[in-house]
């Protein structure tokens, strides 16, 4: 996506969320739609926004779907419709999913074009496990598997990168969406607790966004003191340069904010660090080519040369593989950086 | 370093810094001794303490200097000198250094231990080079050459990593130093300005605490209002949690904290990312092995050995270098990751 509109309105919608599947897809489309009708061109929705948040739940609130989003998930189905009915991008916050083939679980979050088309799916890379006898312990990964890839989709403002939650905690899902994918911003549905909102949740926001240079959106519940699990809500959104745009305490509501590229153009031209990665000293996690990889190699390319020569003829499926095994241990071997 | 002591107080000197080297390494000695009478052990001098900060001031405040710490420099002297004199490690904020077999400069950080032995130079990896028509100019690389390396050094208390000021918005550095070679601390002698001071400094050293889980500190100068550029001061010590242990305003002063093993511990208990990191998904930049690499090329491994069978006999330098640039080639391009 290389041209892109200037400026446009992104809503985070606080949902509160309780027990109930059919009130929750309700609250969320009068919201979803408010914001449309108030200028918001994409919208997104929390973590885990159609049930309460906790192991003990995926299960029984998990749905169906597939990638064109068809009739399987009421979610799907949900979220479709309203997308449509507000004329909005909308990230679906996410919800538990159930694979057909394999009855995985999954924390999973879907996108649609404001016709209400699926445009992405986002599975939770980063499942929270903690055991810390005596004090805390969350297993997702008890009953969740976890996605195996990050995600970006492409709107009328720039392509967007995706993640959830606990993903936020880990920089290589925005550096690569950054560098590589050229997103403009990092959107991230979340539930936060407690104790790691008040920590950690605007700081990672923050992080994410000075370092890349883009916007990015935390999107979490409402905070609702009857359910097990209490969210610290705070949905934000940082500006490229990491100071915070727009942000809301526990309560259900809608955070609006403007999201432009030329701040984004902005903050790159006065603070070059586009320009001046260090690729020799340190590889690039977004580099598909690796060219680091190809630098170092290169440095030893001479003695790799020599070893084939002495091999001689490869006369056999086992000479074969044992010379590109010692090709590539050797290759990368290199890749030392300190 | 595996067994490291609990805990330890660390002290960042703010020094205000003028145009008289003399008088500016009178200054830092005067404020080492005394961090180190009020119990500090590790002790850190600003970005450029002995000179000015310009362009225009490295090549005449420059001295030489080698690894072992000779006669050459009288900065690195006085180091020595006042590190001894304090019984204190010290991070010797940094100096211009002139090499002397290319002549050319560096914005260089020394590390001394408690008897004076200089225990590690870095040379800034990440020089500041902006030019805005009409709003600023500032070119480091005018007159300086890049370090091409990170740095980390042992003290007592355990391994602590080193940058300068515009290396920390470079998160590998960081990274690179916690995930491998296991630091407790980075420590950034820096000179924010008055505009990228107080949008960016206590956040990116916070971001580098929170994503690594180490302690981060910042030393700026004091500000002069009389010197040509107006340092944002404000020399902060960061904790393993990403929240701020201490830290100080503008003027000249020590800024003290403690270091506990205990709270990185502590921290990396509660929420587990080192072990929870999906190097599956996206390369590990500290991974010298390239695990990573490896597990992608090896799914082509059957595809590459194929390759060099059909190369069949070599015996040329010309086919050996033809063989291992095809698998090399081939290697480096499967490692995409979204």
């Amino acid at each position: 996506m290389s041209s892109t509109l200037g400026k446009f309105k992104i809503a985070l919608v606080q949902l509160k969320v309780g027990a109930d599947k059919g009130a929750n897809l309700a609250s969320a489309r009068k919201l979803v739609i408010e914001a449309g009708a108030k200028g918001a061109k994409l919208v997104v929705l929390p973590e885990c926004f159609n049930s309460p948040y906790g192991t003990q739940y995926f299960s029984k609130y998990a749905e169906e779907m597939s990638e064109s989003g068809d009739k399987k998930s009421e979610t799907v189905q949900a979220l479709s419709e309203m997308a449509a009915k507000a004329g909005v991008y909308l990230v679906g916050g996410s919800i538990p999913e159930r694979e057909a083939e394999s009855g995985k679980l999954y924390n999973t979050s879907t996108v649609y074009d404001s016709s209400g088309t699926m445009v992405a799916k986002h599975r939770k890379v980063h499942l929270f496990d903690i055991d810390v006898p005596g004090k805390i312990r969350f297993i997702e990964s008890e009953v969740l598997s976890a996605g195996d890839r990050g995600t970006v989709f492409d709107t009328p403002w720039g392509r967007i990168g995706l993640g959830i939650c606990y993903d936020l905690r880990f920089p290589e899902l925005a550096m690569i969406a950054a560098r590589r994918e050229g997103i403009k911003a990092m959107i991230y549905p979340g539930a936060f607790n407690m104790t790691t909102g008040p920590l950690h949740w605007e700081l990672l926001l923050r992080a994410r966004a000075v370092d890349n240079m883009i916007y990015v959106a935390g999107c979490g519940p409402a905070r609702d003191l009857e359910a097990s699990y209490h969210a610290w809500g705070h949905s934000t959104l940082v500006g490229p340069d990491g100071q915070v745009v727009a942000g809301s305490g526990f309560e259900e509501t809608i955070v609006y904010g403007d999201m432009e590229t030329s701040a984004i153009d902005g903050i790159r031209e006065a603070i070059p660090i586009y320009k001046q990665r260090r690729f020799d000293v340190y590889p690039d996690v977004a580099d598909e080519d690796s060219k680091y990889t190809k630098l170092q190699a290169s440095k030893q390319f001479d003695d790799i040369a020599d070893y084939t020569l002495k091999f001689g003829t490869i006369n056999s499926k086992d000479s074969s593989i044992s010379l590109v095994n010692s090709v590539l241990t050797k290759q990368v071997k290199v890749n030392k950086v300190f």
